[in-house]
């Protein structure tokens, strides 16, 4: 075993790369992560159920495993850290509130099925706020544990960004993945809508509810993206098309040089001062960067994203409400009781503007490889009793379009700060292409 | 040309057979069913469009392709009805109502252009009720003119029960197919949701929007279905799954005796006396029929559906409402004011429960090869200004279910009565291969 690093500092490829050619074992990866974890949990607190036997025991398998198979999946040996709200079989599920205390699915959720193909030791449950919504978990930000990590895949962000697990998964609904991932310091990945199957995870809204993920490289994020992408007959808006292959089409040479665009959007005046001139900066270095305003019909857009998700909250949670709504937090039943009031009529006509969104961004990004706009309203803020503004977020969201926020600017109290790339529905590939190629140009300057 | 009956009383079958032998060309037939059109559309009203020329020079391009080519479309030179809420790219398309009036559509629907890729010649577009919903056009019923012939697909069924054309297209959001085909005596056939692509069809309702078609024989019926079905993805709710090939289905021997469960449904207490006797009888006629009532939870079934297509109106009519409220019927303006109202939790609670009923008739299913079931209340009412209760319709069609109307009743007045079919979602191939065998087993007897 020849190496230098601490095995728990090890990027997901290059960690998968040394159990694959026998450098590395699994379980010296995983006791390193458990390692990690023992030293920072306390404080940071970004796991909800994590059995550090079991994962040497999974551990202990792959390894197995390793020494009688020849084909190894990509992720084989590798811990990965799943959101509490994605159902597992051997580890209780219990999706960020009381009202699940204790919670033991009988099956796994499509994507820990894939992880476990992929040859993923999972390594726990991470926290999540109640219900995937806003109300906090006991989650720190590892870069100031007295702000917030984001929500509300609080764990995964806090999880990878304090090196307790090379990569994670977690969910959006509004700005779930991107603003946590943007708050740690990580990369986060929020796909294209349909292309991670829902089967067996907590149901928001059915239209919004997108699967993604976070890694500290952009290589780790698209290789966790490429095991969770792929067709399920389970969920209903996942689609037989063919598979994206980020991690293929990333590694190829964009044919021309690409082009950007960045774009305020409707809520740039909800942006600190020091966010907007971080960025502008970022413009300037960019000596060839295009700048626009998103059409005038994205103005609705954050009413008819709340529309929807407050009406569906208020379908997918009802049982939630109906017995338990004296332990849900104040900011969920209000959320809820304004979606009991959401007309059909103006929920319907909500949903069907989304094709319109997605048409506009398609339009876009004719012209133009990717968009870059902010990820977040400013560094994670001071305080662990909120999860910060997903405004930056809930547009891309809502037009099922996929987003990468990478923590490539710092705030100015030295916090990261996420900047988001955004490309068309199907377009995660060139996506991933064009921040490949974009943090190639930040190195060189 | 040897042939002793008139080419409009031919069945599509037949008549295709023939066109492909060379036993009789597309112009003779379309002059026929011109000739028959033109003694009893007077009286009957079926057609809003129809330019007798037209057709007659789509026969003849059907009749110089058949010389010049060797492979045949299934439907070559055989005319069609189509609804008028189907685009056609070269005939009008004005949805049974005046707001649309004159209205050209640029492009072809979906079903229009499978069916001339078939080889079909569209003879001319059926009347429709005001926007496929309730209020009538001009059609009557073949059999007794002072009565209706059921709505909303009123033309189709009344043109194929009078010989004017030998198959039609409808659509049923209710009971749009199955109660005119059932009030003419027709077969009447509306195949399992996402079957068939609803790609420029009128819109009410995306759960809920079925095409259909209707026949003189099941195999007329069996035939256009086979055409109209087919992957697009420009319809959402259609899915890339195996073709059931009904016809083919149909032409299979049951494995074993079919069995057949007869339903009565919640709404069993709307049926006119005479309708219950009938199908008394017939279910004594039947040896071996099993009897049951379906679960309880389909006592909300009429309610869930009332919601999702009022509300679906409210939302698909909005810009009809606003600019043509006036114009509008007091029976759709009232269902459009009542989807206005209807809370956005309850219509997802309703569509979320479709899920239920399907799985429920699945169930019934494995047991039985097909459900018995009322089709309408009784034979069609005297008076044209209603088209009668869809009540024995709601249900199957909330479902998504398959379901088939075959006139092999009759009722106190003489007039046809349909008896419906029905059977679990995708399951159209067994569905028609039951009802040929039910049908030989009522000849024999």
């Amino acid at each position: 075993m020849s190496q230098d690093t601490t095995p728990a500092t090890l990027t997901a490829c290059e960690a998968a790369r040394r159990i694959r050619d026998g450098e590395l074992t699994s379980q010296e990866l995983v006791q390193s992560c458990l390692d990690r974890i023992e030293a920072v949990e306390g404080t940071i607190g970004a796991w909800t159920h994590l059995d550090r036997e079991y994962a040497l025991t999974q551990a202990k398998a792959a390894q197995d495993q390793r020494q009688a198979s020849e084909s190894l999946g990509p992720l084989h040996g590798v811990p990965v850290g799943v959101k509490d709200i994605l159902d597992t079989a051997d580890m209780p599920t219990e999706n960020g509130t009381v009202l699940h205390r204790g919670r033991m699915p009988a099956e796994d959720a499509a994507v820990v099925e894939r992880l476990r193909a992929a040859g993923a030791v999972i390594l726990g449950k991470t926290v999540s706020t109640e219900l995937a919504v806003y109300s906090p978990g006991k989650t720190k930000n590892p870069h100031d544990p007295t702000r917030t990590p984001g929500g509300s895949s609080s764990g995964s962000a806090a999880a990878v960004s304090s090196f307790m697990v090379p990569v994670a998964v977690g969910t959006q609904t509004n700005g779930s993945v991107i603003r946590p991932a943007a708050f740690c310091g990580v990369y986060g990945f929020k796909p294209s809508h349909g292309l991670v199957s829902r089967h067996r995870v907590l149901k928001q809204s059915r239209p919004l509810d997108t699967i993604g993920c976070m890694g500290r490289t952009l290589e780790d994020t698209a290789l966790l993206a490429d095991v969770m992408i792929g067709y399920d007959s389970r969920d209903p808006d996942s689609a037989p098309r063919a598979h994206p292959q980020i991690s293929r089409i990333m590694a190829e040479e964009p044919p021309v040089k690409p082009k950007l665009v960045f774009i305020r959007t409707p809520v740039w005046d909800q942006a600190e001062e020091s966010t907007k001139d971080a960025l502008r900066e970022l413009c300037e270095h960019l000596d060839d960067i295009h700048i626009m305003e998103l059409p005038p019909i994205f103005g609705g857009a954050l009413e008819d994203h709340r529309r929807i998700m407050e009406a569906d909250l208020a379908a997918s949670f009802a049982k939630e409400y109906r017995d338990g709504k004296d332990k849900l937090s104040d900011v969920l039943r209000e959320m809820i009781e304004r979606g009991q009031q959401v007309l059909a009529v103006d929920y319907n006509a909500a949903l069907a503007r989304i094709a319109d969104y997605r048409a506009e961004i398609e339009e876009i990004s004719h012209e133009f490889d990717a968009i870059l706009t902010p990820a977040v309203t400013g560094e994670a803020p001071v305080g662990l009793d909120a999860t910060g503004s997903p405004a930056f977020c809930t547009i891309w969201t809502l037009a099922g379009v996929p987003a990468l926020t990478m923590p490539i600017l710092q705030g100015p109290n030295g916090m990261p700060l996420g900047v988001q790339m955004v490309s068309a529905k199907g377009d995660d590939g060139r996506l991933f292409r064009t921040a490949r190629w974009l943090l190639g140009t930040l190195e060189e300057e």
